[in-house]
Order: C-alpha cells, then structure tokens, then sequence
C-alpha cells in the first residue's frame, strides 16, 4: 500500500496568498528587476524599463509646414490686393514641399495656393505675411531630453514611431517573467499518442503555460516526467536554470503532491502546502535557489483556479505593473448551495439577466 | 517645378469608409477565407476556422474520483456502525488513486477516509454504497462527437487544454491577414543613420506595423522607396507577393500620393483619393491584384487616424469577428473649436474630470 497523501498545512486563502510574495519580496525577488535591450521596432507591448528621453528634437531642422514657397516675411510686408510684390525665384523664394528644410535667408512658407505665377521663375503674393508662419520650429513636437515615455510603460504602436523619432533604435525594456511548467504523473500520455484506460492525455500544461503568456510571462513547458522523486527533482533543478518560477502540474497520483513538497522541503524552503480552498485545495508553494516553485494540482479545474489565485499575482508583480481586477457582479443563485465550513470555495456558475 | 498633387476626389468620410470593403465584398475577397492548421499548443488567440468537436470522450474510462477503494457496491449493502462489512483486498476490493481506471467487477469507489484497515489485506466499511458512487463515467465532462468551441472562437488557454483532451494536436485556425506596409519617400532615413536637415527618420512603418498587429494581423515593413514612379510600382508587385494587403506611406513630398494613385490606377482600380477629413485627407484606397491598397499619409497623426480609420475596420472584416467599438464619453471642451464645413474633423484631446 502506498503512502497517501496528508495536508501539512491548511492555511487560510488571505494568508496563504501573501506568504510566498511576502517572503519573495523580504529576499529581495522583485528588487532585482531583469531588462533586456530589444530593438524598438520589436517593442510592442514590452514594458519600459527607463523613462526613455528624446536624443534629438523633431523636427531637427526648421521645416517647411506646407507645401509652397519659402520666402523671408520682410519681403512680403506691404502686399495686398491693389499693390501685389513680385517675388523672384532663388533671389527671393524657393520652392519647398512640406517636411523640406527652410532654406537660408528665409523665415516663413507661403502656402501653394496663395501664390500667383505671373512668368517663369516670378510669382506674386497679394498678402503679408509673419516671420514663422506655415514653419514647424526645430523641437516643435519634441525637444531632446525631453520625456517620450515614462518607465513602467507599455509601448503602444504611436511610442515606437516617438521613439524612433526621438534618436534611439534600442530601447531597455523588462524582460518578461520566465515560466517553466514540468507536467508530472505517470499516466499521462502526450496528445496523439494511443489510449489506454487509466491514460490521461497531457493537457493541462497548454492551459498553464498559456495563461502565464496571457499575464505578461514568456512560458515553456518542459517534458513531462513520471512520478518518480529523482526524476520530478532532477527536472526541478533543470527548470530553475531557465525560469524564474516554476510550476509543478501534479499527477493525479495521490503521492504526487507528496513528492513535489519533499522536494521543495530538500532543495530550499517549503512555504505552504495546502490551502483552505475547494477546489484547489493541494495547491504547495516554497521557495528553490531564490526563485519560486509552485505545486498546482493535476485537476484541471483545480489546476486552473490555483494558477489565477497565486502565480497571477506573482507574475503581474514582477513586471511592476497593477494587476486588472476582475469584474464583480451581484446574483442571485438559482440553487442553494451548501458550503463547508473554513473552506473558501469557488464555484463556476453560468450568469445570465431574467426580467430585471 | 514639380507636378503639384490635386485632390481627385473629395468623398466624404461615411462614402469612403464604405466603398473599399464593399468593393471587396463584391469580389469575393472575404469570402475566401484562409485557414491554416496549427498545433494546438501554439493556437493561444488564434480564431477557429470550423467548429472543433472531441474526437474521444473524457474520461475515456471508467474514473475512479477519490482516493480509495474500488468495490462492487452489492458488497457493500447492509453495512452499518453496529454491522461492518469486512472486504479482502483483491478479492472485493482494489485500492484506487483520483483518476485511476475502475478495475472490472467494480462499480463504485469508497473514499480512503471511510475505509478501515483492520489487517494485512483486509478492511472494513460501516455505510452502504450506491453503484457508482465516486465515479466519473466515460464521457462525464465531455461526450465524443460533443462540441468543444465553435467556428470563429478566440481560443483561450483553458480551451487548448479541452481541445487536447478531446483527441485533437492539429486544429484549423484563421490566417492572420497578413499586411505589408511600404514606407516612401526620398527624405527618409533608417532609425539610427546621421541626420541631415530635411531627413525624416523611418518610424511611421513601426506605428502602422504595430497597429496592425494590435488588431491581430500579422505585418511586416518592407524596405523604404524612394519617391520614384517605378520603384514604388516594383515595391508594390514585391508586397502584393507575400501581404493581404498593402499599406503605402507616402512621403511628404507633394508629388508623393500622386505616384500612389497611379500606381494603382495603372495596376488595377482606383477607388478613392481623398476624403473630407482633417487630418487625413489624402487618403487614397485601391484594389490590385483583387488585394486591397492603402495609401496612407505621411504626416504621424494623419497616418494612426486614417489607419484606424480605413484599415483596422478591413483587417476585422478578414477575420470575420466584430470590431471593438470605442467607448464614447461626452466632455465639455476647454476652447471654442472652429471647423470647416464639408470636412469631418478629428481632434485629439485630453480628458479630465472637473468636479462633477
């Protein structure tokens, strides 16, 4: 007969959610934030690691703001529709396009369509005009140093145009939380492969992995092992080289859970094994190398509600950014339902409006 | 002097919005809906291209759900406090974990909780059971032939999970419209070379690139044209190669959307040039090659609004899933806006609450 399972611990939900990021955090975890330098045009999405200041003001140059002719104003002053003035070409104007330097000598654009050609190379104006008017100034959108986007900023497709613009073609940003997911149990079978009773297709890790993704964390899902001690430990240590926190998914072999807390409990510190919750209950978190390792159990519902409970949090918080809270909404349940005393139970329910 | 661009058309903006996607409508270009096959861990956020039914039951067997014993409930009958029935290992009773295959002959599992070892391969159990008590029947969570997820479903992580265990590795999802996106113009240079004045640096490619990829389009930046007739016609044939659709960024050259138009005009049909908004005006659509073509103005904030404006509506329609609509918030403005009339403005602005 085999060892079975016993619960060390069964902490309530509100404790057990502080304690591994509390203990995290007293190690100084999250103070060694991790960034990468990634070339900007690869940056979207990606979360800055430094405010990020213009290098070079836009425009650099004073430039012409409409398509037209550069003129300096002095030579317009007087000009109306009784005494129009004759500008000569490259004596007093040049033809520029907008985005086109402002030649020497010049201060200001005439718009195309207020210019009057009287023969080849003179034109007439019949307005005055100001000395800048239709010029953007060197530094009009941005000046150099000055803030583009702050630190802790999710780049959007407009900042990676600002900070090209601004002079940088890399930019530092967070380097995404590393998650690695060991799927264990010896009766999983990779999808595809033939079934036989007692087989459970390996599914869950795609979940797993992919919800980490959905948070922000680059996830890998490393090959599944046998519940076996040495070779869930050996997989273990192998995960840590890569990630920065790492999941076991248990087998639902009720020793499972047993050998990933004793595994914990020998290469580092064992902080919670079993919280007061339905479903989700087995759920092991502790501490290896520095980094955490949690024990989500092999269920898949259970596997779900304990990944959202407690390396959501994890992961938002190791990217320094404010976690989206979930949307609360008053019901009224359509059958009683009977709960257990100091357990938090979760439930799944489907929503719908009647009447009002 | 250079040819100076002219306005062919002046649509308004509601016409504008229409006439591309309708035209494609009509030549069937949405019709042709591309799918590719993907492996089911790597189809986070994809869109099914048909529904997705299991293939095998889960379970596929008999599942014993506790911890415990798997017995024949007829044991078990008569048993009480004062009348335990006592049950002999491999004769009346296996021992199961969660998961576990019910060994035949047996029909319900007793929790390991209510089981009393009394020796050696021998326990007793003081309750009857009922057959199949803390079993999971074939088929329990989901019934071969059953639908997974529908057509058209952004595929979540709990639905990757679901689809592998339905039998499923390969699963039929929606091509991403692919959008290629040609910057122009002869004062362009790459982020990162020395400036001169006149020289525009290359980052709008980066925001319309970005854009599309926000809206789930995949999109790549080809390399920059100057402004000259035949090669941006080449670039255009390269990008209609690889690319859905084809976004040309004019330079700021006056003569620029002009090579745009007839590019497209030689190469196919002209559809709009120029639409009553500000900013965005020289806006410019086309069809070549049954492929849309976007010519997009150069300036940054004209460029995000006609972008969003005519293209993000298009790469939705590719998928075939609804567009996110923006939230609309009234506000009182701060200044006295004055407008044309004709021409539909847009204004950035920025939002506070003041008091109330």
């Amino acid at each position: 007969m085999k060892k079975r399972g016993v619960y060390l611990d069964n902490l309530p939900l509100e404790k057990a959610e502080n304690i591994l990021i509390k203990t995290l955090d007293e190690n100084g975890f999250f103070s060694d934030k991790k960034y990468e330098m990634v070339d900007v045009r690869d940056a979207l999405g990606r979360i800055t690691a430094v405010p990020v200041f213009a290098r070079i003001s836009s425009p650099h140059y004073h430039a012409a703001a409409m398509d037209g002719i550069a003129v300096s104003a002095k030579d317009t002053y007087g000009a109306d529709e009784k005494n129009p003035v004759r500008l000569k070409e490259g004596v007093h104007f040049h033809y520029v396009d907008t985005g086109d330097p402002i030649p020497s000598g010049c201060d200001t654009v005439i718009m195309i369509e207020e210019v009057h050609p009287v023969s080849e190379g003179e034109v007439e104006i019949i307005k005055s005009y100001s000395p800048w008017e239709n010029v953007r100034g060197i530094g009009e959108d941005i000046v150099a140093t000055e803030l583009i986007v702050p630190e802790n900023h999710r780049l959007r497709p407009q900042d990676l145009a600002a900070i090209l613009s601004g002079g940088h073609t890399e930019i530092a940003v967070r380097r995404k939380p590393r998650v690695a997911v060991i799927p264990t149990g010896t009766e999983l079978v990779m999808p595809g492969e033939d079934l036989k009773p007692g087989d459970i297709i390996e599914s869950n890790s795609a979940m797993l992995a992919g919800m980490a993704k959905e948070w922000g964390a680059e996830a890998c899902v490393l090959d599944k092992v046998i519940d076996d001690y040495e070779m869930i430990k050996n997989r273990l240590q192998e995960a840590l080289k890569k990630a920065d926190v790492v999941i076991i998914n248990a087998g639902s072999s009720a020793g499972s859970e047993d050998y990933t807390s004793s595994i914990i409990s020998e290469l580092g510190t064992l902080l919670v094994h079993g919280v007061a919750i339905r479903p989700g209950k087995p759920v092991i978190m502790g501490i290896v190398e520095g980094k955490p390792v949690i024990g989500i159990p092999g269920y898949p519902v259970s596997a779900a509600l304990t990944m959202k409970l407690f390396v959501k949090p994890l992961i938002y918080r190791m990217q320094d950014i404010p976690m989206p809270s979930a949307e609360k909404v008053n019901a009224v349940m359509s059958r009683r339902v009977v709960s257990h005393i100091g357990i938090e139970e979760f439930l799944r329910v489907k929503l719908g409006r009647i009447g009002d």
